[in-house]
């Protein structure tokens, strides 16, 4: 049996896509949702869901989290977004692969229990560019 | 659009700081009271919520836990504290605005299944010197 | 009072050790345990339970987690397993002490809400070998 060896991302690496992810997730569940399409590049393609086609580009993804937070406008819960258990792999291309774990904490107006649901594994591939990571792609699948 | 940038705060201060974060918690959860204010700075401020006056200094800081802790003292539950998506970004004077999310996760004595409550936002300021991070303010937001 | 001080640990082993636990976690959760057992050393010794005597090396773990996996193979629950709050300390021998939380989180098919439990505290021995980090020993605690 071989070494387990995780040696090849940086530590560097490391920091800068666990604050990207920070900054996105934090930007998404304030609804602001430019300062969000900006964490992806512009020809970025994500995956929401296994029946649909994804939302392509920044403009797509921009539209498409508009769509969302006015078809949930009357909810009444505050979302956050928590991504955990960041494995990283380097690819051949300079790229990373990212592959983690995401729940969604709601809370009701008025309550202080939140529910927690759904769980998802995200795979992901980033860009990094000038010490810039950005989402590049991303799939999500529900458990 | 401008490229999302968030190379500014280096993985050195990074990872000091979810290592700060660590030990904080973990203080916290097991009672270890004098160490966990020694996370924070001499003259730190913790606004714990938005109708009551902050706890002033690390003496005011640890008379509230303690306090906290003898109301709870029958409680018979394990409390942990979980800290996570942690955006950083630095500010002029070379402190680290740090906004995070919290959660606590609370396991009565006798039962396998936790309660989960409530979901937080902290916003921190953090002072880095010689390569220490100290939480110098907090901010507790309740959803 | 001391100023409190966890710079000892360089910004490189964190990453390295989060990169560890990532993978570790998500080859358990695949159910790909012979990735799984090669994120342990050699001679690895983990104590699942107080009441339970330790499972032992590579083999010995890799044997109990298909035991278990065995076990469970009718529960058609999707576990995804989140470490948090990894607090690290070096020790004197060049290893590193890492305590952290654990939570699981169990999706049943069918359902969208998962069930999290147990809450449980870890405490790890990591060696650190040519930027490799691995599992030298885990000590598991239910709250």
């Amino acid at each position: 049996m071989e070494a387990f060896t995780v040696h090849k991302v940086t530590a560097e690496i490391y920091a800068l896509v666990q604050n990207l992810y920070a900054h996105q997730t934090q930007a998404l569940d304030r609804g602001d949702f430019k300062r969000y399409v900006e964490t992806f590049t512009e020809d970025a393609v994500f995956f929401h869901s296994p029946d649909a086609p994804p939302a392509r580009t920044r403009a797509g993804i921009l539209a498409a989290a508009q769509a969302h937070a006015h078809a949930h406008k009357d909810d009444q819960v505050t979302k956050r977004h928590y991504y955990n258990q960041i494995a990283l792999s380097p690819l051949s291309d300079g790229s990373v692969r990212a592959t983690l774990y995401a729940l969604v904490v709601r809370t009701r107006r008025g309550e202080k229990v939140p529910e927690i649901w759904p769980s998802c594994l995200l795979e992901d591939v980033l860009t990094i560019e000038n010490d810039v990571v950005l989402t590049r792609s991303r799939h999500i699948s529900y458990d």
